[in-house]
């Protein structure tokens, strides 16, 4: 038997496959751009066809997959937000069904980052841990006790809505003032249009998977670095908002380390710097000063290291029976 | 061997020691004012004073103790905010060297308070619970998969310092805009009298171990409850807060469940009321709309059971190995 585990990144954007040693290397990978407008099975065919490119061996210790929320879990029926041709679609059961000999675990997306980088990036070591991704959306999974926290349905982890703003914007979950709603990357690109801002930074051809909607939000993070103020002002309100959510996370939580991955990300200190000074406003009590926030280590494999994760080191990162 | 527990209930207004049988029932207990400006060998007198009164048996399974924070944990050396007499005062090895055979266990109290909710209260079977107390301060304890979390540092549950308004008032912790600013019983009567109120109910001479600062909150409550437009502003300031920091939390940990307690609860509809109104409107996706929110059901023995819990229960509310 190998010792291979099969890991499945599903995301709005691409298919990602790959094959991951018991240590986390990934010795294999094959992606796929995720068909616009696919019905239930054209999907399942995408994957399945990038599973045979794989070329799997027939020995696993099991499957983990990453997929855009929502789902029910752990049945891991999944309805993703942004891949309208599956709602309810039995992903789970239907890799089960083909990898019947060995566990199928399932989680979402945000949270497999999460899980990676605490098991092999940024996070190692930390005992309370938010793991966060900033792009399209605001996500993340919560590391507590040095095991990953599921919350009652297998939903926590959604710092994107933690309130910031009371009156501030209409948030895509339907309520308003939520940090997703002013620190997403097309939310923080919108904002900066009503402000009179217009885009000035020429930026180079979107890579083959580039996430969906943040193209204008990478234009404003380099008219920021080139010095456009409006573009500075929305990349420090997106930071300020972080800086507040965390700070909520990190009292309720009492995080050692929080990590921030996705896109936006990559801004550095121009969103980073206000991120910070928000975060040292409102974290004032001893036990929460100790917190540190850091970009996130791991690259384009983290969604497949993390799947691999919730079988490879299950005694910490997955707790149903099933 | 006897098969009771000592508890230990240690706050600003009140000390408390009881023996607790296995099943959660408090079959003995002595209560005595906390003597203000004392200094610390003055304090620990005062409860060796209590226990000698309770009479404890020889053979115990253990001590557990609840005080009020910041503590250094699972060390327990205590330097509670309202008893200025200890700073870092080793209360659990004092403790430890008085019952030497046993484990003496120590938290803070607002989360012995939200455990004994969970273990005996209204929050049993809960998976996923916030259990909450709003009195002088604001304060709270998690219990996610059905275990007490404990955060990085012991001090997982601060729902008092989430915020709720980045422009907010300014708190104790040094920050502003946290739900404690607003919500607590002397922050919520001062601000209705910047508003212009005038305390109109007259308030029943206080019990004996009335908690500090919260008089005039209760004659606020009072005035509400006659109609007093601004006491009834006050209060629903107050509720949308707490259900505006209910829904951050409940969307960060996925809860199923937050409880309730201490003197302000007792306002009813007009807190909760204010509160249901804004939490509805911050819990909108799926896994966070099934959230209920409801008043603690254990009275004063609370804080005992809770504390006696941590030894009883162990394996659901103590972690550490000490």
């Amino acid at each position: 038997m190998s010792d291979l585990t099969l890991a499945v990144d599903i995301g709005g954007t691409k298919f990602a496959a790959g094959l991951v040693e018991p240590g986390g290397r990934v010795v294999a990978a094959e992606r796929v751009a995720t068909p616009q407008g696919a019905d239930a099975e054209t999907l399942w065919q995408t994957l399945t066809t990038l599973l045979d490119r794989l070329e799997v061996p027939a020995a696993l210790t099991g499957v983990g997959v990453g997929c855009g929320g929502p789902m029910t879990w752990p049945e891991g029926e999944v309805s993703p937000l942004n891949m309208g041709g599956w709602r309810g679609f039995p992903l789970r059961a239907r890799l089960a069904a083909r990898f019947p000999a060995v566990p199928v675990r399932i989680h979402n997306d945000a949270i497999c980052l999460a899980v990676a980088e605490h098991w092999r990036g940024a996070g190692r070591g930390s005992a309370a841990m938010l793991g966060m991704v900033v792009s399209t959306g605001v996500g993340g999974g919560l590391i507590l006790g040095g095991r990953l926290i599921d919350g009652g349905t297998g939903n926590a982890g959604h710092i994107g809505h933690v309130v910031v703003d009371p009156e501030g914007p209409p948030c895509g979950c339907g309520g308003n003032g939520c940090l997703e709603a002013i620190a997403r990357g097309p939310g923080l690109a919108a904002w900066a249009l009503t402000q009179g801002w217009t885009p000035k930074a020429a930026v180079s051809p979107g890579a083959l998977y580039q996430e969906e909607g943040t193209a204008t939000a990478r234009r404003l993070a380099a008219d920021a670095a080139a010095g456009d103020p409006i573009a500075l002002a929305a990349m420090a309100r997106a930071g300020r908002a972080l800086g507040i959510a965390i700070a909520s996370a990190v009292n309720l939580c009492d995080l050692d380390l929080v990590t921030i991955g996705g896109g936006l990300s990559q801004a550095g200190d121009l969103l980073f710097g206000p991120l910070e000074e928000a975060l040292r406003e409102h974290t004032r009590m001893g036990f929460a000063r100790r917190v540190r926030v850091v970009p996130a280590a791991l690259g384009q494999d983290a969604g497949l290291i993390g799947a691999a994760a919730l079988v490879i080191a299950g005694d910490r990162y997955w707790s149903p029976s099933l």
